[in-house]
This record gives structure tokens, sequence and C-alpha cells, in this order.
């Protein structure tokens, strides 16, 4: 092990070197200065280290969250600028910490399955640890021997143990919390150097791998680095393991942490930036909207994988001082960037298989355009444990810079008091997690497994398939458990073709059942409905749609009715550009357009708008849509163009379970889209129309006329 | 006159000393590669022009104007690239319009009142020509004598004709259709070297001064620079305004126009800027909410008020090249601001006097901290004739970059076809103009002058009061015909005071009648409403309001009591801040929270939120309000702080017709305003409260406790 301190993310050689650099960097320098009045904000005065009482959101909750900052944040500005003011602030604070800990019973506001003794879950003080301990290797060399005892003794080592072998039920639990815990553990068995800790960590308490750091990097990160809650949880998850990873390389490289399963740690990192759109996160399960590249945990992600790959893209996502972390890894990212060297991020079309093996459904991306064109994100992943939504081939749709199919995030207004203490609201079950608030079908008005999420956790979408090329791109999956007695099968592309302006969608979707269903396919759009055909006749007052399964919470504003094979359209204006959704079904249509916030005692919902397109009574359900990007509105320059579709008839052909979608253009252009379903490359396909016979191989094939070349997957 | 061409916006002698200097300027670079690539755009083949046919939106309509346009621009690109190109396109386009125009009867969709020949309103072929004109004037020198014959005999002369003596009725309106008419009659006039055509158009066509240019500089505009229809409509008056102005000083400087009514010109285009926020235009009467300073005219008319002040407070406006136009003007604005002479442009409180004389009430805006810093805007204005809205002693509020208070602006998608083709859409009259759609008071349900404008056009509001003195701002006004038999007296203070985080808005309204009424006070906020006091009991359906008046569009989406007297509180979130706007009022409280959107069968209407405090069968309503700014949320950083209003306790005393509004925090401090409504500053006033006397001089004092600097406008 280093023998000297500090040795987690900051360590005495690297220091030593570029204790004279970081003034030449501005950014640097700027973070420097932002942890130094941040440090002064958070201590006013002497250190206030009060007994636990309040739980999260309350006084004592947030001193001690903070304290952990200053002391982490204090130890670095006493490694990068020598005062010893921030020195003393570090000791005194672990001083008064070792005078309480000892003394500590479980937080009279204790978690049940999990308590603390700072904090009233065991979480929280896993964190707390992992700040601590860092603070205490920056200053380790300024104490003297009573002190460091004092400290280890009273704090660090009874934390330890009761992080580790005092909480087995969380450390030995491959979960985010247990990452945590054995990060937190790790690090200070490096700064005790006690081999014991940290093996444990690596390990588990049992020490046979079976838990530990190893196993979670194996078990909760797919093999395309997709973490199984989705990305608002995996940024949350990735902290512990980039710091710990980084505390592992720097004391036992021989380990080549960052080489383990094909380099998982950066690969999650680089997975993680590919789950944004716009700098925030695709806000899929429980997530709040407002996350994104400027949290904490890519700060110092961005900052490890720079420092790993030197990939010169990580280098492009952060530009402001409050994302330079105060690590030598962060200081090289500053000064790289300051040189230039910064290239666009590769944002691109992804295939996130998840499941430990890859085998559990996927994440699918369609990009073309980069950073800010258009982006399809198609939901076909396993459930993702309590905080999944009951979402099963779900889609958004991103453009132009903008949300423009949307999902509705968490009902969560995080931290803030007046609504539930900042947790989940109510309506997040009611509501967020229901199938009714996705973009997916619904049958019979109920979510998927009715609800239950012990049962959706057991199964996940199957018979992927996934090919990009060029201007062609594609995803499908299918869905056998989630309504009993019903399958769904749906197939998106995202297409460049002469015929329409910009990138465009295509959605087939068929449902197959031996039973008569109601379904509901909700489409929540973002922005002005500008025209819609059918009529959609306003509402002279309000109900809720239903009573149930988030049906409740959805005001019926209007309603328009549409005969089996007519092309339905749905206009709508964005951020300046149009976007028509048409929709060909067989069955009857009825159109219900529906604004998010009934039954919402304590107005808790955001207001936003959709279109539900229903059946009833009907077996086997396929509907055709298109979505089409066009023409741009400017109020500043007074003109709009192309504000209509050009989508002129939308037509599917079915022969023996295979499909083909035409859509014909204003302009006379045709373009279809063949699918076999069968993804060997070499069985051959047709499907027979009154305009000739199209012959294919392979899964897709996508035919134009004229201006259109033709691709497909047969090579 | 000016002997060469070009003469206009553009002068010979200018261009010569700037033709080589404009390649050294990004910013100018930019702009005519912009202007090329317009032109590539809007010319795809042979010049087109079609025989007219369509009205506004339709393609001969789109067609005409571009091509106005399309022969400036590329007359200018001639000008400053020497690129003959550019002057055959010019010279192609005349002749085309020279063989045409002569035959042009009437529009065939010509509007009854102004009707046009090439287009189906005047005012159409008014923009027309002052584009034409300045492409003529700028390849003059290119053209043979023929050419010149034709395209002034059949081409600029009758149009010229056509818009003034035989169009006397909009040449010789005071009205911005008036202005364009002579601004373009009188540029005509200068290039034709017509002294008549100039003298007709600057003086009316009677010659008398009556009418023309100069009536208009007058009349149009307050000794303020305000435009009576407000700054959406200013904006666009603003254009042949300053573009004819240009023309004169180039043709005419002896006449000194730019010093004409005390420098109104330069004047009217900074009160322009000033009526602004965060870019975008305040929304009051008929508005677009997408215009702001990024528009064609404020393009010219900050370029040119530059040329004329030399204040480089103009050059920070504009950064885009496609807001640098191209004349001399613009291409020093792009070198000034690239040799970094640019300094902000100081947004300030302002007090606008409506009214050719000043005397016709006031809009008035109270700021402190900038750009983006707290604005209050209250407008007390006159009517505006058929633009107006009825919201007297109305109220807007923006804070932190955002709009926080909210005018809901005009109900139209500007030029969408599918929304009435573009035009002011029905909602316009039944929503958005009604007196409760703003932020003022409604008496019985109904509007201000029972909705009629022509009434509404004959009276203002009166007794204005505006004092800005540091931490203290104040204005008030009187409203006594809008409802015949009540009285309104708004009074409205932007404070800065340490009690409280960060400058915040008092607001005392009284009505007083001999008459019972119901009372209705509309507060349209932005935001996520986060906590109430009382409790709002969501209503389990929806029904509107009301059935007239603008009641019809708002859903009532839930309601709350409140007894006299009682502290009221309404907290909401918007862009990371919270806001509680705290009421009392004498009487017994019912609170609406409502929503924008009911009756509203083409879905036109924004699902705006509002709160809506009333009182019923009341002869004398006094309502007190404090509007706090506080705490701060942040998502990606996960905290809150200060999510609860510091207002404590509300009261307000009277005596006399005198009043005093204290405010108490949470931390023990108290701020009083003392009103005595008299402006003398040398009278003496006073009243008593439990906690003692106030005494004061002059129309208002604010008091403060320990830890508050008391203020007054007594010296």
């Amino acid at each position: 092990m280093a023998a000297e301190h500090p040795r987690l993310l900051l360590v005495a050689d690297e220091i030593r070197q570029l204790r004279n650099q970081w003034p030449q960097s501005t950014l640097f320098s700027a973070a420097i200065e932002r942890a130094r009045s941040r440090i002064d904000g958070l201590v006013a005065g002497p250190p206030e280290v009060p007994l636990p009482k309040d739980p999260g959101g309350g006084y004592t909750h947030e001193r001690h969250k903070a304290n952990g900052i200053v002391v982490a944040q204090a130890g670095a500005l006493y490694q990068w600028t020598g005062e010893s003011a921030y020195a003393d602030l570090v000791r005194q604070l672990l001083l008064a910490y070792a005078g309480m800990y000892p003394e500590l019973d479980l937080h009279p506001e204790r978690k049940e399955q999990s308590p603390g003794r700072l904090f009233w879950q065991s979480l929280n003080e896993s964190v707390f640890l992992t700040y601590a301990i860092q603070g205490y290797d920056a200053i380790h060399a300024t104490l003297d021997a009573q002190d460091r005892e004092r400290i280890e003794a009273r704090l660090f080592r009874p934390m330890a143990d009761f992080l580790s072998v005092e909480s087995p039920q969380v450390f030995d639990r491959i979960h985010n919390h247990g990452t945590w815990a054995t990060a937190a553990v790790g690090m200070t068995g490096y700064v005790l150097d006690d081999d014991d800790l940290v093996e444990m960590a690596l390990m588990g308490t049992a020490r046979d791998g079976k838990a530990g750091f190893l196993a979670q990097l194996r078990q909760l990160f797919s093999p395309d680095g997709y973490y199984l809650e989705g990305p608002y949880y995996q940024r949350y998850a990735l902290m512990p393991f980039v710091l710990f990873a980084k505390a592992i390389e720097h004391n036992e490289p021989e380990r080549e942490i960052f080489e383990y399963r094909s380099g998982i740690v950066a690969k999650a990192i680089r997975t993680t930036v590919q789950l944004s759109y716009a700098g925030l996160f695709f806000p899929i399960n429980d997530a709040i909207r407002d996350k994104g590249l400027d949290t904490v945990e890519l700060d110092y992600a961005i900052a490890i994988a720079h420092g790993v790959t030197g990939d010169p893209a990580f280098l492009s996502l952060l530009d402001d001082p409050s994302n330079i972390v105060l690590t030598a890894d962060g200081l090289r990212l500053a000064l790289a960037r300051e040189a230039g060297h910064a290239t666009p991020f590769p944002f691109a079309s992804r295939h996130f298989r998840d499941g430990p093996a890859g085998g559990q459904g996927a994440l699918t991306i369609l990009r073309t355009g980069g950073a800010l064109g258009p982006a399809l994100v198609f939901k076909a992943t396993s459930h993702g444990m309590g905080h999944g939504h009951f979402d099963r081939l779900h889609w958004m749709f991103y453009d132009n810079g903008a949300e423009i199919v949307a999902d509705y995030g968490a009902a969560r207004f995080l931290n803030v008091p007046q609504k539930a203490g900042g947790r989940y609201l109510p309506e997040n079950k009611t509501w967020a997690k229901q199938t009714v608030a996705h973009n997916t079908l619904v049958v019979d008005a109920t979510s998927q497994f009715g609800g239950d999420y012990r049962q959706a956790d057991r199964s996940w979408p199957t018979g992927h398939y996934y090919h990009v090329e060029d201007d062609v791109q594609i995803v499908s999956a299918a869905e056998r458990t989630a309504y009993p007695g019903t399958s769904l099968h749906r197939t998106m592309l995202l297409l460049e073709w002469p015929g329409l302006d910009h990138p465009f969608v295509i959605d087939l979707l068929k449902a197959r059942s031996a039973e008569a269903h109601r379904f509901d396919l909700p489409l929540y759009f973002a922005g002005a409905l500008i025209e819609t055909q059918p009529a959609i006749d306003m509402q002279a007052s309000l109900r809720p749609l239903g009573e149930a399964y988030g049906y409740e919470h959805l005001w019926r504003l209007g309603e328009g009715r549409g005969a089996a094979d007519d092309k339905l359209a749905f206009t709508w204006l964005k951020d300046g550009r149009f976007y028509t959704y048409s929709v060909i079904a067989n069955a009857e249509i009825d159109v219900a357009y529906v604004r998010v916030g009934a039954t919402d005692p304590a107005f808790n919902l955001r207001p936003e708008p959709g279109l539900i397109i229903g059946a009833e009574n009907v077996r086997n359900f396929d509907i055709v849509a298109v979505l089409e990007p066009h023409g741009e509105y400017n109020g500043a320059r007074e003109y709009t163009i192309r504000s209509d579709s050009q989508v002129a008839r939308l037509q599917r052909f079915d022969d023996e379970g295979k499909d083909l979608v035409v859509v014909k253009t204003k302009d006379g252009a045709t373009l279809a889209v063949a699918l076999s379903y069968d993804p060997d490359p070499n069985t051959a396909h047709a499907i027979r129309t009154a305009a000739g016979e199209y012959r294919w191989r392979g899964y897709h094939r996508v035919f134009g006329d004229g201006h259109y070349e033709e691709r497909s997957n047969e090579r």
C-alpha cells in the first residue's frame, strides 16, 4: 500500500508535481475559489456537530451532510494551497465527531430497514464516511499520534464496523446502498492501513466474493454499462464506484481495477453520458427531471474517466468551475480543456442491453445529427425494482434540442419540505409509475403486471432486434408477460429520407389476444396543439378519464372518433418546429385529448397534455404511426413555413405475420418498410400488394422510389 | 439633396470610405454571408412576380413580400461587394414589377378599409415600397436611362401616388399605417429627386403639417417616447420612423430630424428597449410573446440609434450576425462591438407618460439589479385603441431572468395558417382582452368599460405618483371611469430591505363604491404551486368559472376561503426560486385556483394557472399583498433553502384616507409603509396604532426598525 498520505483520490506524489501548476488554470483556480467560499458559507462560526435528532431535510441531518462535505473539501484545499487553517478546520470537526460518535445509539428517527447513527438511514452514513475519510487522509500528516489515535479509534473504526459487520444486510447487498457502504469502508481501510477492511469491502463480509464491491461491479451493470434502475439512479450509483475504483487504482494498481470486466467502470460512465439529451438524463423510471451531466456524480465520473481513458470527448462535457473537482484528474481535465483539446462527445445510436449478462431486455437510443439532433428512446428493459415504471415498449422522442414526446418522470419535488418532505409524492405511485402515464399500450385500462413490481422484476421484453445503417435505424421488441393473455410487439424506425424535411419516426405496434380488450395508446407531446384530424370536441365540463391505474389523474379535455384505416393526424408546435403524428389502426378509434392533473388534492402534478388513441372490444390491435418534424415557426422574424404535414397517406399490409408499412407524401414520393421479424439474413420474404410485390431477405427492408436509395440489412 | 445614389440608408460617400473595411469585421462579414444565402434561398430560379391573388399568408402575398426584401438586400450586397449579379437581380425584379404594376386593379382579396394593389392591404404595399426603393437606389448608377424611366414611371411613381394622394385616408392618418405610407413615399421622393413627394410625406397631402411624418412624430409618441399601443406595436411602428428619419438626415441634414422634438426618435428607441425583459417585450395589449430585441425593427433601430448617439450601451444589445443590418451604421456597430466598446444597457426604473403631451396616464417600470433583476411593470396608460386590453391598474413582475406574475399577451399564432390564418383568434377578444385575464380588479364579473374600446379610449388613469430613491420605489394611480360608480386606487412598491432575501413588492389596492359589488383580483403566476393558506379544495370535476367577460375561459380547479384580516399565502416555485404572495383583505375572501382553457373549441389557449381572490357583496374593498421572492431550489445539486416565506404578519391601518401597511417577518423585523396620497412634500401626516404613532411628511414614507434605514420623499 501507499506509504504516504494522502492516498485516496488525492495522492501525495501527484500533489507535489501539480501544486505549482494549478494557478495556470483559470477553471481550476475558479474551482478552488468556489470551494473556499462554499466552506465559508457552510462554516459560519465554530464547527457545529449537533446530537442526531432530525430525519432527512431537518437541521441535524443537513448539518452532518454539510460537515462531511466540508471535511473533504477543506482537506483538498489544504493539499492544494497548504493553508493550515483548512487542516485545522478538518481536525476540529473530526475531533468533535470522535467525541460524540461512540456514545451514539441508533438514530431516533431511524428507518426500519437500514438505520444509521448520525443519520436516519445508514446510506447517509456511508456517504458521510466516503467524504470524511478523504478529509482525514488529506490532513493526516498534520496530526499528532494522539489525535490520529483518537479519530481512528472513536470515529473511523467504529463507523466502518457499523457499516460493515454490524450492517451486513446492507453491506452485502447487491444494490447501490451496498456500493456506498463498501466504498466507504474500503477507502477507510486504505487510510487506516487495514488490509482486512479493504478485503472485506472488495469481497463481502464472508470474504467469498459473493458480495462486496467486485460482485457489485459484476452484477449491477450490464455488459454495456447500463444500470438496471435507469439513468437517474445510474448517476447516483456511479459515484461510489468511481471514487473507490480510483482509490483502488492508487493503492493497489496491480488489481487493474479499471480493466476489470473489460473496463466496466469507464464503460458505465460513457453509457451514463449517452443516456442524456441536451444535458439532462432521459427521465425514465423514478427520475427527477432536473438531473443531468451537471451533477456532482458526473463531475467526479467524467474527471476520472478522462484520467483513465485520455479521451478528449470527456473534456467537452464540463465547462463551469462548479463542475471541476479538486483532484489531480480535475486539474488535468481543466488544463487539457483550456489547451483546446476538447472534442465533441460522440452522441450516437446505442443498444444498451440490461441485466448482469445482458440478457434482460435493453434500452435503445436511435440518434442522428449528434447532441441536439433527433433521438428516439425505446424502453424494453427489465423492470428496475421499486423505482421502475410499468412502461414496457414505451418510447420518447427528442429533436431540435427539445423534448417532443415526453416521459413524465417522477412525481416528486426533491428536498422541498412542503411537498411531503421532499420525498416521492403519493402521485408517484398512483400516476407516474402507471402504464397510462407512458407512451405505450394499455390493456383494459390497467397497468402492466397489475402494478406489482415484484412480479414485473421476474421477466423482461424479448425478441430484440436492433440495426443501424446510415439513414435507416430500427429497433424492435416483444412483451408477452405484462398483460397475461395478450402479447405486444413494437417496432420503431428512425429514417432519413428526401421525401420529408427531417429525420422521422415510424412506429408499428401490434397486440394479439384470444379475447377482446379495450386498448389505449397514450402520446404525451410537448408543445401547443395546432390541428387535429379528426376534430376534437372540447368538453364543456371536465371529468377524470377513469378511476384507477392513473386514469383518475387525467382530465378528459375533449374527444374525437375515427374509422378503421382512416389516417388520423395531430400537429403540434414546439420551439419553432412543427410535429405531426399520423396514425392508422385496424379498428374504429376514439381519441381523448387529456391533461394531467385530476384527483390531485395537493396540486402536485404538472399539467402536461396528451392524446390517447383508444379502441374498444378488439382482439388483435394494430396501429401504425409516423412522427414527422416539419417546417418552422419564427415569431420574431414573422414567418411560418411548411406548417402542414407532408404525409398524404399511410397504409399497412400484412401477410402471415409479415408487415409492410407504406408512406406516401403530398409530393408523390413513396417509402415502404417491410418486416419479416425473422433475423436470419438469408431467408427470403415477400408481400404482394396492388402496387406490386415487395421482396426482401432478413428482418427488415426499406424501399424507396425514384429519389430514395434502397437499403436493408441484407448484404 | 444628395447628388449621388445611393442616398437613403446607404450613401455613396460612406460606402466608398467603408467598402474596404467590412471584411475586418467578423460579425458584418457573417451578416453579408447570411444575406447572400438568404437571397439564394428566396430566389431559387428566375424572378417570380406573380399576378396578385392571395391574401396574407398565401403564395402571391408571401412572394411579393419576399421580393421586396430581396430587392433591398441584393441592392445592399451590390453596394458592399460590387458583384454585378446582385444589381442584375434587382434590375430584373424591378422591370418585372414595372411590367405588371400599371395594369393592376385593386387586389382581388382587398381589405375594405385600406386596399392595396400588389397586396390585400395598402400597409403591405407601403412596406414593399420602403424596401424596393432602397434596392433601386442602390443600383441606380448601373441602370441606363431607359430602364430608369421605365421603373420610375411604371412602378415607383404610380405606387407612391397610389399610397398618398389616392389613399389619403391612410396617408394622412396619425397611425402606424400612415407612418409606413409617409416613409415609403418620402424615401421614394428622395430617390426620384421629387421635392414635392418629400414635402407631402413630411407635411401630409394638404401640405399643412396637420398630417404627415412630422405630425406623426409629434402625436404618436409621448414626450417620453412611449407609443400608445404598447411595446409590441411600438416595435412595429418604430421601423418606418427610423428608416425615414435616417434618409432625411442623409438628404436634408439641415432639418436636424434627430433633434426634432428633443430627439424623439432616439428617445423612442431607448424606450422600446427599456420595455423589454430578458430580450422580450412586456406583452401588454395585443402582443405576440415571442417578440423582443431580436426583431428586424430593432436591428435597424439600434444600429441607427448607435449611429446618432454614439452610446456604447446599444452595442451590447446585438450579438448575432442575423441582427446586423447592411448599412454603414450596421458596420460601425459591428466594428465598435468587436473592438470591445460595448457597455451594458442601463435597464432601470422608468415612468413613461402616455399621450402626445404626456397627460394620458403612464406605464411604469420599477427595477433594481439591472437587466435580469426584479422588474415590476404597472400599467395605467390610455387604452391604446383597438389593440388595447381592458387592464387598467394591471401589473406584472419579473425576477431572476423569468416572468413571475404574467400577462397572457394576445391569443394568436402569428402566421400559422391552421390557426385562423395566423390572425387574431376569437379568444383574443373573448379572453385575452378581458379584464379578468389581467392582474387587476374585476368588478361584478364584467370588464372595464363593458369591453367597449371606443369608450375606453376617452379616458385614462389619473393621480399618478412615482418616486424612486435607492431602496424604496413607489408608483400609484387611480381609475375612476372604468367601472361607473366604483373608483379604484392602486399603489405598488418595490423595496429592498435586509429583513427579506430579495427585493419584494407591496401592493395596496382600494375600491370605493356606494353600492355593494362582487370583486375579483386575479393573479396569473408562472411556476408550480407549492403551498397555499387557506387549503385549496380540488374539484372532482371542472366547470368554467363563469359565462362571459373571459370567465368562461377559466376552469375552476379548486377553491378555498379566508376570513377578513386573516393572512392568506400562496407559494410557487419558478426556475429555482420560491415566490410567496401574502394577502390580507377587509372582507371574507374566496379563492379560486384556475387554469385557462375552458370554452376553447379549437384549443387555442395556453393552460396558464392563476389564483383569483374574490369577495362578495362589498362596498369598500381593500386588499394588501406582499410578493416575496425567497430561497433556492437546486435539483441538480440536491438542495433547497428557505422554501418558507419570511412574512409572519401583514397588517393594514387606515385613518381618514391615509394608509399604513405593516409587514413583520419571522425574525421579528418590522417594516411599515405610510401613505397620505398627498404629493405636497411639506404637509405633515400621522397615523396612530397600538405600537405608536407614525408621523411623516409628503406622499409616502417607509419606516424600518433596527436594521432598516428610514427613507421617504421628505427632504
